[in-house]
Protein backbone atom coordinates (compact mmCIF):
# COMPACT_ATOMS: atom_id res chain seq x y z
CA UNK A 1 0.00 0.00 0.00
CA UNK A 2 0.94 3.48 -0.95
CA UNK A 3 -1.10 5.69 1.20
CA UNK A 4 -0.09 3.97 4.39
CA UNK A 5 -0.36 8.04 5.84
CA UNK A 6 -3.51 7.84 7.99
CA UNK A 7 -5.44 11.74 8.42
CA UNK A 8 -4.50 13.41 11.10
CA UNK A 9 -6.77 13.51 13.59
CA UNK A 10 -8.84 17.02 13.11
CA UNK A 11 -11.03 17.70 16.47
CA UNK A 12 -14.44 19.20 15.15
CA UNK A 13 -14.40 22.85 15.86
CA UNK A 14 -14.67 23.57 19.99
CA UNK A 15 -15.63 20.05 20.95
CA UNK A 16 -12.59 19.17 22.17
CA UNK A 17 -11.59 19.01 26.06
CA UNK A 18 -7.73 20.18 25.79
CA UNK A 19 -6.82 23.28 27.42
CA UNK A 20 -5.71 25.24 24.52
CA UNK A 21 -8.51 23.76 21.87
CA UNK A 22 -10.81 24.74 24.80
CA UNK A 23 -9.18 28.37 25.03
CA UNK A 24 -9.58 28.56 21.06
CA UNK A 25 -13.17 28.19 20.63
CA UNK A 26 -13.75 30.68 23.49
CA UNK A 27 -11.62 33.13 21.65
CA UNK A 28 -14.13 32.08 18.62
CA UNK A 29 -17.20 32.95 20.51
CA UNK A 30 -16.36 35.77 22.23
CA UNK A 31 -14.96 37.79 18.63
CA UNK A 32 -18.32 37.59 16.92
CA UNK A 33 -16.68 36.73 13.73
CA UNK A 34 -17.56 34.29 11.20
CA UNK A 35 -14.29 31.98 12.15
CA UNK A 36 -13.86 28.71 10.84
CA UNK A 37 -12.04 28.09 13.88
CA UNK A 38 -8.61 27.44 11.61
CA UNK A 39 -7.09 26.60 14.86
CA UNK A 40 -9.20 24.08 16.45
CA UNK A 41 -9.55 21.81 12.82
CA UNK A 42 -5.75 22.05 12.62
CA UNK A 43 -3.80 19.39 13.79
CA UNK A 44 -0.22 22.04 13.34
CA UNK A 45 -2.16 23.78 16.31
CA UNK A 46 -3.36 21.04 17.78
CA UNK A 47 -1.13 21.09 20.76
CA UNK A 48 -0.42 24.88 21.48
CA UNK A 49 -0.31 26.44 25.14
CA UNK A 50 -3.06 29.15 25.57
CA UNK A 51 -0.64 31.98 25.12
CA UNK A 52 0.31 30.87 21.83
CA UNK A 53 -3.58 30.14 21.15
CA UNK A 54 -4.18 33.93 21.83
CA UNK A 55 -1.14 35.34 19.82
CA UNK A 56 -2.15 33.44 16.63
CA UNK A 57 -5.99 33.91 16.71
CA UNK A 58 -4.88 37.72 16.66
CA UNK A 59 -3.24 37.23 13.64
CA UNK A 60 -5.10 35.06 11.53
CA UNK A 61 -7.64 36.02 9.18
CA UNK A 62 -9.85 33.85 8.66
CA UNK A 63 -11.84 34.00 4.63
CA UNK A 64 -14.58 31.48 2.54
CA UNK A 65 -13.74 31.17 -0.69
CA UNK A 66 -16.25 30.02 -3.52
CA UNK A 67 -15.39 27.65 -6.11
CA UNK A 68 -12.65 28.11 -8.55
CA UNK A 69 -11.19 30.85 -6.59
CA UNK A 70 -7.57 31.59 -7.46
CA UNK A 71 -5.43 31.84 -4.01
CA UNK A 72 -2.49 32.49 -5.98
CA UNK A 73 -0.50 31.76 -9.30
CA UNK A 74 2.93 30.59 -9.85
CA UNK A 75 5.16 32.83 -10.39
CA UNK A 76 3.47 35.33 -7.70
CA UNK A 77 5.11 36.08 -4.77
CA UNK A 78 2.96 36.43 -1.77
CA UNK A 79 4.02 36.55 2.52
CA UNK A 80 1.09 34.26 3.56
CA UNK A 81 0.81 31.15 5.04
CA UNK A 82 -2.60 29.39 4.23
CA UNK A 83 -4.27 27.04 6.08
CA UNK A 84 -7.36 25.00 4.57
CA UNK A 85 -9.99 24.49 6.82
CA UNK A 86 -12.67 23.42 5.14
CA UNK A 87 -12.38 22.27 1.39
CA UNK A 88 -10.36 20.89 -1.34
CA UNK A 89 -7.40 23.23 -2.34
CA UNK A 90 -5.74 22.28 -5.91
CA UNK A 91 -2.07 22.74 -6.74
CA UNK A 92 -1.85 23.07 -10.41
CA UNK A 93 0.87 24.07 -12.94
CA UNK A 94 0.79 25.24 -16.71
CA UNK A 95 1.49 21.89 -19.22
CA UNK A 96 4.13 22.59 -21.64
CA UNK A 97 1.09 22.33 -23.98
CA UNK A 98 -0.59 25.36 -21.89
CA UNK A 99 -3.27 23.31 -20.20
CA UNK A 100 -3.15 23.16 -16.54
CA UNK A 101 -2.60 19.90 -14.56
CA UNK A 102 -2.78 18.79 -10.94
CA UNK A 103 0.46 18.86 -8.88
CA UNK A 104 -1.25 17.45 -5.71
CA UNK A 105 -4.65 18.02 -3.79
CA UNK A 106 -5.14 19.84 0.13
CA UNK A 107 -7.33 18.64 2.60
CA UNK A 108 -8.23 20.40 5.45
CA UNK A 109 -5.72 20.60 7.77
CA UNK A 110 -2.93 21.14 5.21
CA UNK A 111 -1.25 24.55 4.36
CA UNK A 112 0.69 25.79 1.70
CA UNK A 113 1.97 28.97 0.03
CA UNK A 114 4.92 28.36 2.33
CA UNK A 115 7.37 27.73 -0.21
CA UNK A 116 7.31 31.50 -1.39
CA UNK A 117 6.60 32.75 2.45
CA UNK A 118 9.64 30.80 4.30
CA UNK A 119 11.97 31.53 0.36
CA UNK A 120 11.49 34.52 -0.46
CA UNK A 121 10.56 33.38 -4.06
CA UNK A 122 7.95 33.49 -6.52
CA UNK A 123 5.05 30.60 -6.57
CA UNK A 124 5.99 27.61 -8.02
CA UNK A 125 3.00 26.53 -8.82
CA UNK A 126 -1.04 27.66 -9.00
CA UNK A 127 -3.51 27.42 -6.29
CA UNK A 128 -7.07 26.95 -6.88
CA UNK A 129 -10.06 25.83 -4.69
CA UNK A 130 -11.66 22.75 -5.97
CA UNK A 131 -14.93 23.86 -4.44
CA UNK A 132 -15.96 25.86 -1.52
CA UNK A 133 -13.60 26.39 1.13
CA UNK A 134 -12.20 27.93 4.47
CA UNK A 135 -9.34 29.31 4.33
CA UNK A 136 -7.09 31.09 7.17
CA UNK A 137 -4.28 33.03 6.30
CA UNK A 138 -0.90 34.03 8.58
CA UNK A 139 0.91 36.82 7.74
CA UNK A 140 4.84 36.21 7.28
CA UNK A 141 5.94 38.49 9.93
CA UNK A 142 3.42 37.15 12.28
CA UNK A 143 4.08 33.27 11.56
CA UNK A 144 7.89 33.81 11.91
CA UNK A 145 7.52 35.49 15.51
CA UNK A 146 4.99 32.43 16.46
CA UNK A 147 8.00 30.29 15.64
CA UNK A 148 10.75 32.39 17.36
CA UNK A 149 8.20 32.67 20.64
CA UNK A 150 7.66 28.91 20.28
CA UNK A 151 10.11 26.31 19.38
CA UNK A 152 7.42 23.03 19.95
CA UNK A 153 5.34 25.16 17.49
CA UNK A 154 8.14 24.87 14.88
CA UNK A 155 9.08 21.15 15.45
CA UNK A 156 5.30 20.95 14.34
CA UNK A 157 5.59 22.56 11.30
CA UNK A 158 8.61 20.70 10.30
CA UNK A 159 7.09 17.90 11.44
CA UNK A 160 3.81 18.77 9.14
CA UNK A 161 5.95 19.75 5.99
CA UNK A 162 7.75 16.28 6.43
CA UNK A 163 4.51 14.71 6.45
CA UNK A 164 3.41 16.77 3.32
CA UNK A 165 6.88 15.58 1.71
CA UNK A 166 5.92 11.41 2.21
CA UNK A 167 2.21 12.61 0.78
CA UNK A 168 4.21 13.87 -2.45
CA UNK A 169 6.41 11.14 -2.79
CA UNK A 170 3.42 8.38 -2.42
CA UNK A 171 1.73 10.46 -5.08
CA UNK A 172 4.60 10.55 -7.54
CA UNK A 173 4.83 6.72 -6.29
CA UNK A 174 1.21 6.35 -8.12
CA UNK A 175 2.25 7.36 -11.05
CA UNK A 176 5.61 4.88 -11.51
CA UNK A 177 2.98 2.42 -11.51
CA UNK A 178 2.01 1.13 -15.22
CA UNK A 179 -1.14 0.27 -15.58
CA UNK A 180 -3.72 2.79 -15.71
CA UNK A 181 -6.18 0.82 -13.77
CA UNK A 182 -3.92 0.30 -10.56
CA UNK A 183 -3.31 4.19 -10.99
CA UNK A 184 -7.10 4.54 -10.68
CA UNK A 185 -7.86 2.26 -7.81
CA UNK A 186 -5.09 3.62 -5.60
CA UNK A 187 -6.21 7.44 -6.30
CA UNK A 188 -9.87 6.35 -5.60
CA UNK A 189 -8.78 4.37 -2.04
CA UNK A 190 -6.63 7.87 -1.06
CA UNK A 191 -9.18 10.29 -1.90
CA UNK A 192 -11.97 7.75 0.51
CA UNK A 193 -9.56 7.89 3.07
CA UNK A 194 -8.45 11.73 2.95
CA UNK A 195 -12.22 12.65 2.72
CA UNK A 196 -14.18 10.27 5.20
CA UNK A 197 -12.28 7.02 6.09
CA UNK A 198 -15.40 5.39 7.38
CA UNK A 199 -17.35 5.93 4.45
CA UNK A 200 -18.34 4.06 1.60
CA UNK A 201 -19.28 7.28 -0.71
CA UNK A 202 -17.19 9.89 -1.35
CA UNK A 203 -17.65 12.86 -4.18
CA UNK A 204 -14.72 12.63 -6.21
CA UNK A 205 -12.79 16.19 -5.04
CA UNK A 206 -11.89 17.13 -8.98
CA UNK A 207 -13.84 16.58 -12.19
CA UNK A 208 -13.20 13.51 -13.84
CA UNK A 209 -11.17 15.08 -16.69
CA UNK A 210 -8.78 16.38 -14.12
CA UNK A 211 -8.59 12.91 -12.40
CA UNK A 212 -7.21 11.91 -15.56
CA UNK A 213 -4.65 14.48 -15.83
CA UNK A 214 -3.62 13.67 -11.90
CA UNK A 215 -3.42 9.93 -12.73
CA UNK A 216 -1.20 10.28 -16.01
CA UNK A 217 -4.72 9.03 -18.28
CA UNK A 218 -6.31 10.50 -21.27
CA UNK A 219 -9.51 11.11 -20.12
CA UNK A 220 -10.80 8.67 -22.50
CA UNK A 221 -8.82 5.95 -20.70
CA UNK A 222 -10.19 7.10 -17.65
CA UNK A 223 -14.02 6.83 -18.82
CA UNK A 224 -12.99 3.18 -19.95
CA UNK A 225 -11.50 2.28 -16.90
CA UNK A 226 -13.53 4.00 -14.18
CA UNK A 227 -16.80 2.16 -16.49
CA UNK A 228 -14.80 -1.55 -16.49
CA UNK A 229 -14.76 -0.79 -12.82
CA UNK A 230 -18.66 -0.25 -12.45
CA UNK A 231 -19.56 -3.18 -14.33
CA UNK A 232 -17.18 -5.82 -12.24
CA UNK A 233 -19.88 -4.19 -9.33
CA UNK A 234 -16.81 -3.18 -7.62
CA UNK A 235 -17.84 0.98 -7.82
CA UNK A 236 -20.53 2.65 -8.79
CA UNK A 237 -20.34 6.39 -10.25
CA UNK A 238 -22.88 8.67 -10.31
CA UNK A 239 -21.39 11.64 -11.99
CA UNK A 240 -18.77 12.74 -9.50
CA UNK A 241 -20.09 10.57 -6.80
CA UNK A 242 -18.21 7.23 -6.40
CA UNK A 243 -19.87 4.04 -4.07
CA UNK A 244 -17.03 1.80 -3.34
CA UNK A 245 -19.11 -1.90 -3.56
CA UNK A 246 -16.40 -4.40 -2.90
CA UNK A 247 -13.28 -2.29 -1.47
CA UNK A 248 -11.23 -6.05 -1.01
CA UNK A 249 -11.66 -6.20 -4.77
CA UNK A 250 -10.62 -2.84 -5.55
CA UNK A 251 -7.66 -3.22 -2.93
CA UNK A 252 -6.84 -6.11 -4.44
CA UNK A 253 -6.70 -3.75 -7.60
CA UNK A 254 -4.13 -1.13 -6.50
CA UNK A 255 -2.07 -3.98 -4.98
CA UNK A 256 -2.91 -3.18 -1.54
CA UNK A 257 -3.81 -7.10 -0.63
CA UNK B 1 10.45 24.45 -17.41
CA UNK B 2 9.43 21.99 -14.45
CA UNK B 3 12.55 21.88 -12.39
CA UNK B 4 13.14 25.40 -12.29
CA UNK B 5 14.66 24.58 -8.71
CA UNK B 6 18.66 26.31 -9.25
CA UNK B 7 20.78 23.76 -7.02
CA UNK B 8 22.18 25.59 -3.83
CA UNK B 9 25.60 27.23 -4.26
CA UNK B 10 27.56 24.80 -2.17
CA UNK B 11 30.99 26.35 -0.96
CA UNK B 12 33.75 24.05 -1.17
CA UNK B 13 35.11 22.96 2.03
CA UNK B 14 37.44 25.61 3.41
CA UNK B 15 37.09 27.89 0.57
CA UNK B 16 34.39 30.47 2.16
CA UNK B 17 34.99 34.04 3.46
CA UNK B 18 32.34 33.51 5.94
CA UNK B 19 32.36 33.61 9.68
CA UNK B 20 30.87 30.62 10.38
CA UNK B 21 32.00 29.04 7.42
CA UNK B 22 35.80 30.02 9.04
CA UNK B 23 34.86 28.51 12.08
CA UNK B 24 33.68 24.91 10.55
CA UNK B 25 36.77 24.78 8.69
CA UNK B 26 38.83 26.03 11.68
CA UNK B 27 37.37 22.79 13.70
CA UNK B 28 37.14 20.46 10.70
CA UNK B 29 41.62 20.83 10.85
CA UNK B 30 42.05 20.87 14.32
CA UNK B 31 39.41 18.20 15.26
CA UNK B 32 41.87 15.23 12.85
CA UNK B 33 38.98 13.58 12.47
CA UNK B 34 38.53 12.85 8.48
CA UNK B 35 35.73 15.25 8.49
CA UNK B 36 33.89 15.18 5.02
CA UNK B 37 32.93 19.00 5.94
CA UNK B 38 29.12 18.08 6.39
CA UNK B 39 28.89 21.91 7.78
CA UNK B 40 30.54 24.20 5.14
CA UNK B 41 28.75 21.83 2.02
CA UNK B 42 25.61 21.86 2.98
CA UNK B 43 23.13 25.00 2.43
CA UNK B 44 20.89 24.65 5.66
CA UNK B 45 24.21 25.46 7.70
CA UNK B 46 25.67 27.40 5.77
CA UNK B 47 24.69 30.68 7.68
CA UNK B 48 25.06 29.75 11.45
CA UNK B 49 26.35 31.67 13.99
CA UNK B 50 29.98 30.53 15.44
CA UNK B 51 28.55 29.29 18.67
CA UNK B 52 26.22 27.14 16.37
CA UNK B 53 28.51 25.55 14.24
CA UNK B 54 30.95 24.76 17.39
CA UNK B 55 27.33 23.01 19.16
CA UNK B 56 26.80 21.22 15.64
CA UNK B 57 30.00 20.43 15.19
CA UNK B 58 30.05 18.31 18.40
CA UNK B 59 27.29 16.82 17.32
CA UNK B 60 28.03 15.71 13.79
CA UNK B 61 29.08 12.04 12.79
CA UNK B 62 30.32 11.63 9.69
CA UNK B 63 30.91 8.19 7.84
CA UNK B 64 31.83 7.35 4.84
CA UNK B 65 29.56 4.97 3.45
CA UNK B 66 30.06 2.16 0.31
CA UNK B 67 28.39 1.64 -3.11
CA UNK B 68 24.70 0.01 -2.39
CA UNK B 69 25.01 0.52 1.64
CA UNK B 70 21.72 0.91 2.96
CA UNK B 71 21.24 3.53 5.23
CA UNK B 72 17.48 2.46 6.45
CA UNK B 73 14.87 0.46 5.41
CA UNK B 74 10.95 1.10 4.94
CA UNK B 75 9.86 0.22 8.44
CA UNK B 76 12.39 1.06 10.65
CA UNK B 77 12.45 3.83 13.32
CA UNK B 78 15.73 5.78 13.25
CA UNK B 79 16.43 8.94 15.96
CA UNK B 80 19.12 10.49 13.05
CA UNK B 81 19.15 13.27 10.73
CA UNK B 82 21.15 12.37 7.73
CA UNK B 83 22.89 15.08 5.83
CA UNK B 84 24.76 14.09 2.65
CA UNK B 85 27.88 15.81 1.50
CA UNK B 86 29.11 13.89 -0.88
CA UNK B 87 27.10 11.17 -3.60
CA UNK B 88 23.73 10.55 -3.81
CA UNK B 89 21.22 8.46 -2.31
CA UNK B 90 18.57 6.33 -3.39
CA UNK B 91 14.75 7.01 -1.76
CA UNK B 92 12.72 3.56 -2.59
CA UNK B 93 9.98 1.49 -1.95
CA UNK B 94 9.33 -2.24 -2.26
CA UNK B 95 6.68 -1.92 -5.02
CA UNK B 96 3.39 -4.76 -4.99
CA UNK B 97 5.46 -6.65 -7.52
CA UNK B 98 8.20 -7.37 -5.28
CA UNK B 99 10.74 -4.94 -7.03
CA UNK B 100 12.09 -1.89 -5.51
CA UNK B 101 11.42 1.88 -7.23
CA UNK B 102 12.99 4.94 -7.03
CA UNK B 103 10.92 7.24 -5.03
CA UNK B 104 13.50 10.17 -5.49
CA UNK B 105 16.94 11.01 -5.72
CA UNK B 106 19.18 12.75 -2.82
CA UNK B 107 22.21 15.14 -3.81
CA UNK B 108 24.91 16.84 -2.00
CA UNK B 109 23.34 19.34 0.33
CA UNK B 110 19.91 17.21 0.47
CA UNK B 111 18.91 15.74 4.41
CA UNK B 112 17.04 13.19 4.38
CA UNK B 113 15.20 10.99 7.92
CA UNK B 114 13.25 13.48 9.06
CA UNK B 115 9.98 11.97 8.83
CA UNK B 116 11.24 8.86 11.23
CA UNK B 117 13.00 11.37 13.58
CA UNK B 118 10.26 14.20 13.64
CA UNK B 119 7.18 12.23 13.87
CA UNK B 120 8.71 9.40 15.59
CA UNK B 121 7.10 6.77 12.89
CA UNK B 122 8.74 4.09 10.91
CA UNK B 123 10.17 5.35 7.49
CA UNK B 124 8.05 4.93 4.97
CA UNK B 125 11.16 4.48 2.31
CA UNK B 126 14.33 2.86 2.47
CA UNK B 127 17.24 4.55 1.62
CA UNK B 128 20.57 3.33 0.04
CA UNK B 129 23.72 4.77 -1.82
CA UNK B 130 23.66 4.81 -5.34
CA UNK B 131 27.59 5.03 -5.41
CA UNK B 132 30.37 5.83 -2.76
CA UNK B 133 29.08 8.81 -0.32
CA UNK B 134 29.66 10.68 1.97
CA UNK B 135 26.87 11.37 5.32
CA UNK B 136 26.51 12.55 8.33
CA UNK B 137 24.63 11.59 10.96
CA UNK B 138 22.73 13.89 13.81
CA UNK B 139 21.37 12.19 16.96
CA UNK B 140 17.21 13.75 17.44
CA UNK B 141 17.97 15.15 21.21
CA UNK B 142 21.35 17.43 19.65
CA UNK B 143 19.21 18.48 16.41
CA UNK B 144 16.10 19.07 18.29
CA UNK B 145 18.17 21.32 20.73
CA UNK B 146 19.93 23.06 17.84
CA UNK B 147 16.44 23.88 16.88
CA UNK B 148 15.58 24.85 20.32
CA UNK B 149 18.63 27.14 20.03
CA UNK B 150 18.97 29.05 17.53
CA UNK B 151 14.87 30.08 15.48
CA UNK B 152 17.06 31.18 12.55
CA UNK B 153 18.26 27.40 12.02
CA UNK B 154 14.31 25.92 12.47
CA UNK B 155 13.10 28.42 9.83
CA UNK B 156 16.28 27.02 7.09
CA UNK B 157 15.38 23.69 7.95
CA UNK B 158 11.98 24.70 7.02
CA UNK B 159 12.79 26.48 4.16
CA UNK B 160 15.16 23.36 3.11
CA UNK B 161 12.00 21.16 3.71
CA UNK B 162 9.86 23.24 1.26
CA UNK B 163 12.53 23.10 -1.22
CA UNK B 164 12.55 19.26 -1.16
CA UNK B 165 8.54 19.32 -1.11
CA UNK B 166 9.42 21.34 -4.26
CA UNK B 167 11.02 19.13 -5.51
CA UNK B 168 8.78 16.25 -4.78
CA UNK B 169 6.28 18.07 -6.41
CA UNK B 170 8.27 18.89 -9.54
CA UNK B 171 9.45 14.95 -9.73
CA UNK B 172 5.61 14.26 -10.04
CA UNK B 173 4.72 16.67 -12.46
CA UNK B 174 7.32 15.07 -15.27
CA UNK B 175 5.73 11.83 -14.16
CA UNK B 176 2.30 12.57 -15.44
CA UNK B 177 3.71 13.90 -18.86
CA UNK B 178 1.87 11.20 -21.25
CA UNK B 179 5.04 10.57 -23.87
CA UNK B 180 8.23 8.68 -22.44
CA UNK B 181 10.27 10.74 -24.51
CA UNK B 182 9.47 14.01 -22.85
CA UNK B 183 9.53 12.56 -19.61
CA UNK B 184 13.56 11.22 -20.59
CA UNK B 185 14.25 14.66 -22.14
CA UNK B 186 13.57 16.33 -18.57
CA UNK B 187 14.69 13.61 -16.30
CA UNK B 188 18.49 13.90 -18.30
CA UNK B 189 18.76 17.72 -18.06
CA UNK B 190 17.66 17.50 -14.21
CA UNK B 191 20.58 14.96 -13.26
CA UNK B 192 22.65 17.28 -15.65
CA UNK B 193 21.89 20.48 -13.42
CA UNK B 194 22.45 18.31 -9.94
CA UNK B 195 25.69 16.99 -10.76
CA UNK B 196 26.87 19.87 -12.41
CA UNK B 197 25.33 22.55 -13.84
CA UNK B 198 28.18 23.57 -16.17
CA UNK B 199 29.00 20.79 -17.61
CA UNK B 200 28.20 19.31 -20.64
CA UNK B 201 28.92 15.34 -19.97
CA UNK B 202 27.51 13.47 -16.63
CA UNK B 203 27.36 10.27 -14.98
CA UNK B 204 23.89 8.76 -14.22
CA UNK B 205 23.43 8.53 -10.88
CA UNK B 206 21.31 5.69 -11.26
CA UNK B 207 21.10 2.78 -13.77
CA UNK B 208 19.63 2.46 -16.61
CA UNK B 209 17.05 0.16 -15.67
CA UNK B 210 16.48 2.04 -12.57
CA UNK B 211 16.31 4.78 -14.92
CA UNK B 212 13.49 3.19 -16.31
CA UNK B 213 11.55 2.58 -13.16
CA UNK B 214 11.81 7.03 -12.23
CA UNK B 215 10.95 7.54 -15.16
CA UNK B 216 7.62 5.45 -15.28
CA UNK B 217 8.86 3.51 -18.59
CA UNK B 218 9.76 0.14 -19.48
CA UNK B 219 13.77 -0.90 -19.55
CA UNK B 220 12.49 -1.73 -23.59
CA UNK B 221 11.21 1.43 -24.13
CA UNK B 222 13.93 3.16 -22.63
CA UNK B 223 16.92 2.00 -24.16
CA UNK B 224 14.97 2.57 -27.56
CA UNK B 225 14.47 6.57 -26.41
CA UNK B 226 18.06 6.75 -25.56
CA UNK B 227 18.61 5.41 -28.65
CA UNK B 228 17.22 7.57 -30.40
CA UNK B 229 18.24 10.48 -28.78
CA UNK B 230 21.60 9.14 -29.69
CA UNK B 231 20.45 8.54 -33.42
CA UNK B 232 19.94 12.08 -33.58
CA UNK B 233 22.51 13.23 -32.24
CA UNK B 234 21.36 15.09 -29.23
CA UNK B 235 23.09 12.67 -26.41
CA UNK B 236 25.64 10.49 -26.63
CA UNK B 237 25.80 7.48 -24.67
CA UNK B 238 28.57 5.75 -23.28
CA UNK B 239 27.60 3.11 -20.88
CA UNK B 240 26.23 5.41 -18.32
CA UNK B 241 28.27 8.69 -19.26
CA UNK B 242 25.40 11.07 -21.15
CA UNK B 243 26.89 13.93 -23.05
CA UNK B 244 24.60 16.74 -24.30
CA UNK B 245 25.45 17.81 -27.95
CA UNK B 246 22.72 19.32 -28.68
CA UNK B 247 21.37 21.38 -25.60
CA UNK B 248 18.56 23.33 -27.77
CA UNK B 249 17.15 20.52 -29.24
CA UNK B 250 17.10 18.47 -25.75
CA UNK B 251 15.11 21.52 -24.05
CA UNK B 252 12.70 21.59 -26.82
CA UNK B 253 11.66 17.81 -26.65
CA UNK B 254 11.29 18.14 -22.92
CA UNK B 255 9.03 21.06 -23.45
CA UNK B 256 11.42 23.84 -22.03
CA UNK B 257 11.95 26.09 -25.19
Amino acid sequence: MVFTHTPPAIAGPCTSETSSASAICALSRSSGRPVPSCLSRVPVFSQLRPEEVHLLHSVMRPRHSSKGEVIFREGDRSDTLYVLSRGVVKLTKLADNGKEHILRLLFPGDFFGQFSLLQEKPHYANASTADEADICRIHRADFLEVLRRSPDTAARFMSALSSQLEEADSWASVLTLLEAERRLAKMLLYFRQKTDPSANEFKLPVSKKELAGVIGATPETLSRKLGQLADAGIVSVSRRVIRIRKEAELRRLAGED
